[in-house]
């Protein structure tokens, strides 16, 4: 397995493969990686005769007043995940790499699935994601690329921006992978207390308490939302950033529980702001 | 020569081509092609294996009060131009079939060689040619893909999107095609009456006096702007929409004529705005 930190060295190493006519899978990540991107990654590699990962905390998609600086890096801690999952590749590269001095070119969605939900918390947040995984995306010229539905609008809005753009790499989904009690896995899990991560389990239960009453045949959205949030903000330690039922598809709050159906939610656990959603209605 | 409407019937002959080996040269026009195009289409014919010549008169980089509707179209005479020219595909799109309902993903440049010129001229122009110039990127996945000189800052934009994304495509300017007299070749031509067509040779002129003057030893940017801007002011049907002496790479502004510089200027010849540039100093 390889580690390159230049563009040019990804390009031409993909470039052979190619060649030789091998399929070739990406996986971009922030890296710290966690059993839910080992997850992609082997999925990757059952798909496709070769798996770049690339591990990049992107500042684009930071805030200004997020956690970019504390976001957990463990380089290699990744590259053993990488190579356990099937890797062929590692691209870790700098920030100045990818946004070299006066690069000004941004990909941008406007509305569709970008708007409520992260595209509301979070201003930037997905010109910031669009616009490193199309880079991601040119340099690497996969045939599939990898994405875990806890970012379940991330995969949404990338989804359409590889239709609207016409990238011609298939985005692959990839299920939630959760802890045993059930919460779900991601890098800001390390920012967590051990009191907190007791707490944060609220965020789990309270979506399992609204597939319950979804499948007790409760179809009124208020209802549903009531019972989530009720046992979210049962936990003191918790405190509801945004929680709506959305199509599963196009991110749009729905009005009935008669239509396909996603639960989201991000919650502060403390300062630890956690995302996670449930389909409760397919 | 094969004539397609439809974004999947490229992607198929292309990557029918490139299963073979075969290189590719894209050339994007929005139709009514002339001389000028026809050297774009040539350079690639020799350059490339295929030539994709794509014909769509891009909504997205039109502004409200813009000459959209009455933009000149003619594709039996284009297609006459393409085969001659060498093409081996005409991509000729709908506009729905680029932008479909829903189409939310936009690539815009903020900043660098978008600011000023056209780009404080015609807000939201170099947000629609470059997302228009990625989708066809995306699309046909040209090894090259031929740009001309006479929109300077378009072909400086495209430049900077490309390096900035990481795209895979080689960037080629080719040089302004011009009338016997000096007017620079455009479909917008066709808007002018007689006596306009008259009259929109103040343009060259106004830039070739401004290139004497800098042969003569002159390095100051406000006696050599005043001299192209005598030039064309002398005309009773011209008005200066912008004149500018930049940096032919990035775009900015020069301070002397100590440096490479390209004058640029769109001018409006009655109601038919046009532009022309004129490299003043290597």
């Amino acid at each position: 397995m390889h580690i390159c930190s230049h563009s040019n060295d990804v390009r031409q190493r993909v470039a052979m493969w190619q060649g030789e006519g091998l399929s070739v899978g990406l996986v971009p990540t922030m890296g710290y990686l966690h059993r839910g991107h080992a997850s992609l990654i082997e999925a990757a590699a059952r798909e496709n005769d070769r798996v770049v990962v690339s591990i990049f905390v992107n500042p684009l998609q930071f805030g200004a007043t997020e956690d970019l600086a504390s976001y957990p890096r463990d380089l290699s801690r990744d590259t053993e995940v990488c190579r356990q999952g099937g890797a062929s590749l590692i691209f870790n590269p700098s920030p100045d790499e990818l946004y070299p001095e006066g690069f000004c070119s941004y990909v941008n969605m406007e509305g569709g699935p970008s708007l409520g939900l992260c595209g509301a918390s979070r201003p930037g947040h997905f010109r910031g994601v669009c616009t490193v995984v199309a880079k991601l995306l040119h340099l690497v010229q996969p045939h599939r690329a990898y994405f875990g539905q806890k970012d379940a609008q991330q995969l949404a809005v990338i989804r359409r921006m590889v239709l609207d753009l016409n990238l011609p790499t298939a985005i692959v989904g990839c299920p939630i992978v959760r802890e045993p009690d059930g919460l779900a896995l991601s890098s800001r899990n390390s920012y967590l207390s051990a009191e907190e991560r007791r707490a944060a389990l609220c965020i789990y239960e309270g979506l399992l308490a609204g597939k319950s009453l979804v499948e007790a045949g409760e179809a009124g959205t208020e209802a549903v939302l009531r019972a989530v949030s009720t046992r979210i903000e049962a936990e003191p330690l918790a405190r509801i950033d945004y929680l709506a039922l959305v199509d599963p598809l196009d991110m749009r709050p729905v009005q009935t529980l008669n239509e396909p159906a996603l639960c989201a939610t991000a919650v502060y656990i403390g300062t630890t702001r956690l995302i996670d959603n449930l389909l409760l209605k397919s």
